[in-house]
C-alpha cells in the first residue's frame, strides 16, 4: 500500500512522492488519515539545508486527522475518532512525561530529551504531511476533539502553534493584569500575543516589521511596534510609560540586527533583557542551537551568544526556555476553543491561517512560504482533500 | 470643622448628620476629601440590626477621593493626588502584610486578623460615607490613580468588589482554559464571573434568580442559570457536558434553600461540592460568620454548617475562603481597566454599577438596596457632589 | 497455575487460600512475583466490615515485587526488575493522570475517579498480599529501585504512606520554616510528621494517645502532644508561643471525641481549625466517607459533617483533601531515600515499620492489628519468603 | 555626639574613624546600637577598588543591634528591642516592596531599584560597621528577635547570607526530593547548600578549591567536589549517576577558569548549564555586574557574558537572579533558627562563622579576608563590645 507524501529532496526542494503507507508496529500504535497538516516556520530550517535534514524525509510536525487503525494495546481510541496530535512525540510514562514536560521524553528518541514527527535527529518518526501517519504511544498523544469536520482551521493549530504562544507566555512568569512584549509576529508570536490577552493582560506590544502582520496584531488588541521605525524598546517604553512585566521571544536565533537586514542571534534577547522592569521575566520559546553551521561567525556556530548579563542580574530577571509541552496546554485550549466558538466567539485563533493547499501544491507553497510571500503566513495542506 | 456623614442610628435606620471632620492623628495618616464610596452588600448585615454594630457609626469602606493634608511621615503621597482605598485598613509591615495578605493584618485592630473602614469589629476606623476620610499608614494603603475625573465608577470597585471578585476566582485554583461556576449574581458574583472571563475562562455559568442579574451575566459573555427553574447543578452539569473545574461561593451565609425562600446556609457550599469535578477547587469569598444571631437554627446561629465533607473527600477538592487581600490585586487591575479603556474597552467594570446618588440622599438608597428594588444593584455615593 | 494469598471472607476473618496465579491480560501488563506487601490501616475499613467488601477480594494495596512476566506493549520493563507500585492504579493518559493527578484517574474505575489494588469499589484489581500480582498499565504504574533486597523496608513505603504522609504536608500549603501540627501518630501520621522534618519545617507538633507512637514522634524531632492529658489545641498554642502555620489531620472520619472514646467524625477537623493561625492551611489525607454506614448519626451516615465553617472563612483558612497522587511524589521520594542512606541516613523512612511475618501468619497479623496490640503499628508480609 | 565606625580610605584601605552618630531624620525612623555586624565578601569588591566607591563611606550592610532611639511614626518597635536588619533597605509600600521583592524597592534609591546600608550607588544610607546605625521605615526593616545575647552569631546571618544562599535555592526552581550542585562554598555558597539540605534536597554536591571549605561541606552532609581536581561537571554527572535537578552560582562575575587562575566570568555560569538535566533550572545570587572596569575583556567590562545559549534553550532550562529579597525570607528562617536550637539543634548556620573581632581591628579583619587568609572565611565585628 503506498500514499502520497511531502518528501525532503536537497536544500530548496521537495517533492510530493508515493512511499508505504505506515502500518501498526506496536500494541500503543494508531494510524490516522490525515486530514489536515500545516508547514512549520521551522519546517523551513530543515527546507533550507541549514541544519542538515537527510534525503528522504518526509516533513511534517502538525498534524491531525481521522483514526484508521488501532493497535491491541490502546485502551481510548477507536477506529473514525478525530484527533489532534502534539508536534511532539512523547511515551508518557518517563520521568518527564509523568510531570507533563513532553517536549523532553526520555523514552522515544534514545539519548536526547524529546522527539517530534517527521524532524531532523528528533527521532524516527516520519512526518504527517502524507495522507497516513502512524501515531506511536496513541493513548497518550492523542487529544480526542469532537467529530465532524467544523472548526479544523482552529483545532491544527493545537498541534504546536497554539501551545507553544500560549507556552512562551508561561515561560515569562505571567500573571494577568501584567503588561507583555512579545518580539515577533510571525504566526508564534501572535499566538502568544493572543494567549497573553485570552489571559488577562493589561496591555501588549507586538514587535515586527511586515505591516501585514502587525495589522494582525492590531485587531487582536495590542499595540504593534514597527521596528524599523525607531528603536522598539525605546517605543514600548514611551507608549507603556515604563518597562514591561514580562517580554517574550518569539523569533529566535534568526533575529536581524535593528536595521532589519543581516543575522544578529543575540539582537532579541538583549532587547528584552532593557524592556523588562526589574524582577520581571522573559519567556523564550523562539528557538535557539547548540550549533548552527551557517551563523555569521564562529561563537553563534556554536550556540553561543553575547548578553548583557550583568543587567539581566541587576534587574533580577527570570527566564524560560524551551520546546513547548503541548499536552500541558492542548487540552485546555481545546476547550477554550470548543467552548467560545460555540459561545461568544473569543477564542478563534484560526484568525492566523493564511493558506489551505492540497498536498500536490505542497511544493510550491514551501516555495512561497519560505520567500514571505504574502498571504503564506500559515499554511495548512489538506492531504485527502477537504 | 464638621461635615456630613452617613450615620447608622439602628435597626434599619440611617441619618446623614454632621459630625466632626477627621484630622491627621499619626505621621503617617492623610485626610481625603471624598469624591465616591459605595455602598456594600456587606453594610446591611450592619443596616439590618443583623451584628450589633453599635449606634451612631459612620458607615462606607468602599472609598476614593482627593488628598486634601498629608502627615510628615507620608513619603509618596501628596496634596491633590487622587487615590482609591482598600476597603480593608492594614499597616504594611506585619507578618501578613508583608506577604500581602493584607485582609488579616496583625497591627490594626489589636486581638484580630484584619480591619476595614466604618465596619462593626473592625477597629477604630470611620467609614467614607461622609465628605471627608482619614487614611491610616496611607503611602501602603493608597493606590495612586490618574488625575482628573475620568472613569470614576470604575476605579471606585477597586476599594472591593472588583478584587474580591477576582480573590474569588484565585481561591478556586482557577487556571486559564478552566470552566467556572459563579453562585449569586449580585455585585461580587458579577465581578467573579468577570474576572473569569477576562482571565481566559472557557466557559462561565452563573446562578441566580433575578431576570436583571442573570442578564448582566449573559452580556458578559456568561451562561445564566436560574436555580428557580430546576437544580442549577444538573443544569450546569448538563449544559457543560460534566462538572466544572472550579466553583465560586459569591453569596455566604445568608443562602437560600432550593425553594428560594428560607435560608439555608450550607445550601450554596452543598451545591459547589457537587457542581466540582475531583481534583477541582473551591473559592470562597462569599461571607460566613463564627457568629450568627439571627440564624435560623442553633449550629447556625454559632458559625457551623454541615456539609457532605465525605464527598469532597472523595473528591478531592480544595477550598480557600476568606475576604480579599485587596492590595493584592487593586495595582494590576488598575492597569487592566487603565490600558483596556484606553486600548480595547475590554475591562469596564463598571457594567456593574446601577445607580448614583448624593449623600443626602443615602438613607433613601439604603432602603431601596436593602429592599432589592431594582435599579439598585449597586450604588454610589458622592459625598462632595459630582 | 495456583497461589497462595490473603482472601477476605467476611467481617473480622482473613485466611490464606490457594487461588490462580494471574496471568497477562493485556499488552501493557506485567506480572511480579511479590518480595514484600504492607498491611495497611485502610485495610481494617474491610476487615472490620464497615464498609461492604465482598467475600473473596484479595487484599493488599501496597505492594512491590520482581518482574516475572512482560506484555509485549510494555517499553521499559524487563524480566528481573525490582519495582514497587503505588496503591493507586492508573492509566496515565487520562485528563487526571496526565497532570499527575493519579489517585483520580478516569479509565481504570469506569464511573468513578481512581482505582486501586485489592479494595473494594476500586475496580477489578486483585490485590498484592498474594504470591504474585498482576500490574496493568505497568510502564506508568512502575517504579524502578535498585536492584537486590536491600532497604526493603523503607521502598514498600513508597506504595502508599510515605507519599500519602508527603501529600498531606503538600495539601497543607507548606512552605519550608513553617510550623506544622499533625493529628494522628499511626503511619501515615508519622510519614507526615516525617515529611515536615525533612522540608524544613520549623517546628512539629504530633497529636496521639499512645505512647509507643508518641516516642516514635519524639524521635524524629517533633514535639509530642498526648491529647488525653488536655485539649491538644491549647497545648500546641502554648508550646508553639501561638497558632501553627499548617496542620494535618492523618486520623480520618473514625476520629475520637476528646474522652478518647466514642468516635466524632468532626473531632478533629475542628481541632485543626482551631489551632491554625489565619490565612494557614490544611492538609486532610485523612479518609472521609461519602457513606459511612457504621457511624454513630444519621449525618455521618450519609458523609456529613458539621464544622464551624464561620471561624474557617473568618481565619480566611485554605484546606486540601483527597487521597494521594502517588506518583507526583514517588520518584523523589526514592531518590530522597536512596541517596541519603548511602550519604548522610537522613531519610530512614522505615523506622515506622514494626513487623514481618510470612503470608501464612497474615490473619494472625490482621488481628492483632485491629486490635493496636503493641509491635503492630505498621506490618509487612514477605509472600514468597525473606 | 560621635562614635566609631569603619571608613573607606581608598583601594586596599579602611580606617576605624570617629565619625558623627546618626541622628532620626524621618518619623519612621529608628537608631540602633550596633550590637553586631558582618563583613560580607561584596563589601571586598570595594575594597579592592574595583567598583569606585567614594572614599568616606561606612562600610557595613549586615547589621543588627539593640533599638536606642524610636520616631515618632514607628508603631512595632520601642527602646531595648532586638533586631536585625535586611541588607536591603526597602520602603514597605511601593510596587516592589508589597510583592515583598525588597532589593527592588523603587522608593530608597531614586533612579535606581534597589539600596542597601553603606554599599555605593545603594543609596544614602551609611553601613553598620559602626557604634550606631540609623534605620529607616523601621517597622518595615527591622525583624524582632528574643531579647538577650543568645545565638547572636546565627542570627546576624540572617542579614544576608542565609537569606541570599536561601534564596539561590528558591530561583533555581528547586522542590524537595530534588538533587542539587553549588559552585562556590564560600559563606553564600555553604548557606545555599545548607538550605538545600534543610529543604529536602535528595544530594547536594559543592564545588570549590579550598579544603577548609570542602570540608564544612562535607559536614553539612553535601558531597565536596574539588574542580582542580578534574572537571567538576563530570565528577558531578558520575557521582550522581546523571546530571542534577538544579544548580546554584554562589561565585558570581569573579569565576576563575578550570586552571584555578584567570578570570573568567562566564566559567561558571557555562558549567550550570552542562551539569543541570533538561528541564531542570538554575539559581543564581552569585552577583554579576553592568560595568565591571576591572575586567580582563572588553566584553565583560560592558557586562556582556558570552554564553551557550543554544545549550540552556535545547535542554529547556529556566534561570532566576538576582539579589535577594531578604525579608522575603528572614521571618521563616528566624523561626527555623529559634525552633530548631531548642528543639533539635538542625539549623545552626553559624557553623559558617570562623571569626569574631572587635571594631579596632576592623581593617586587619578586612585585609586577612581579602587575602583568604585560613580562618578568615566569615568575620563578625562587635562594634560595642561583646
Amino acid at each position: 500500500m503506498s500514499m502520497k507524501a511531502v518528501v525532503y529532496k536537497g536544500p530548496f526542494t521537495v517533492a510530493v512522492e508515493s512511499v508505504p503507507k505506515p502500518a501498526i508496529q506496536h500494541p500503543n500504535d494508531v494510524i490516522i488519515k490525515v486530514t489536515t497538516t500545516a508547514i512549520c516556520g521551522s519546517d523551513l530550517h530543515m527546507y533550507e539545508g541549514r541544519i542538515g535534514a537527510e534525503e528522504g524525509i518526509v516533513f511534517g510536525h502538525e498534524n491531525m486527522g481521522i483514526v484508521e487503525e488501532v493497535g491491541p494495546g490502546v485502551a481510548l481510541l477507536k477506529k473514525g475518532d478525530r484527533i489532534v496530535l502534539p508536534f511532539n512525540v512523547a511515551c508518557g510514562h518517563c520521568k518527564n512525561c509523568e510531570r507533563s514536560l513532553t517536549a523532553f521524553c526520555l523514552t522515544v528518541n534514545p539519548g536526547f530529551a524529546g522527539g517530534a514527527y517527521g524532524y531532523v535527529s528528533m527521532g524516527p518518526y516520519a512526518g504527517g504531511q502524507a495522507q497516513y501517519l502512524r501515531v506511536p504511544w496513541a493513548d497518550f498523544n492523542a487529544l480526542l476533539l469532537p467529530p465532524g469536520k467544523k472548526w479544523e482551521e482552529d483545532f491544527i493549530l493545537l498541534a504546536d502553534i497554539f501551545p507553544t504562544g500560549w507556552h512562551g507566555v508561561t515561560l515569562s512568569g505571567f500573571r494577568p493584569g501584567e503588561s507583555v512584549a512579545v518580539w515577533g509576529a510571525g504566526p508564534v508570536g501572535l499566538m502568544a500575543a493572543y494567549s497573553a490577552i485570552l489571559r488577562g493582560a493589561s496591555s501588549v506590544y507586538v514587535v515586527d516589521r511586515v505591516p501585514e502582520r502587525l495589522e494582525k496584531a492590531r485587531q487582536l488588541g495590542c499595540v504593534p511596534v514597527d521596528f524599523t521605525v525607531s528603536d522598539p524598546v525605546d517605543q514600548i517604553i514611551q507608549k507603556n510609560g515604563g518597562m514591561v512585566d514580562r517580554a517574550v521571544d518569539a523569533v529566535g536565533y534568526q533575529a536581524v540586527a535593528a536595521d532589519g537586514k543581516k543575522e544578529q542571534a543575540n539582537a532579541v534577547l538583549s532587547a528584552l533583557i532593557q524592556v523588562v522592569r526589574p524582577t520581571g521575566g522573559l519567556g523564550i520559546p523562539g528557538l535557539y542551537v547548540p550549533a548552527d553551521p551557517g551563523a555569521a561567525d564562529e561563537a553563534t556556530k556554536n550556540g553561543n551568544l553575547t548578553l548583557p548579563f550583568g543587567k539581566l542580574f541587576e534587574k533580577g530577571l527570570s527566564l524560560g526556555t524551551g520546546q513547548a509541552n503541548v499536552k500541558s496546554y492542548n487540552r485546555e485550549l481545546r476547550n477554550l476553543i470548543l467552548r467560545d466558538l460555540i459561545v461568544s466567539g473569543k477564542a478563534k485563533p484560526s484568525f492566523v491561517v493564511s493558506k489551505s493547499v492540497e498536498i500536490d501544491d505542497a511544493p510550491d507553497a514551501y516555495e512561497k512560504f519560505d520567500k514571505r510571500v504574502e498571504g503564506y503566513t500559515k499554511v495548512l495542506i489538506h492531504p485527502n482533500g477537504w
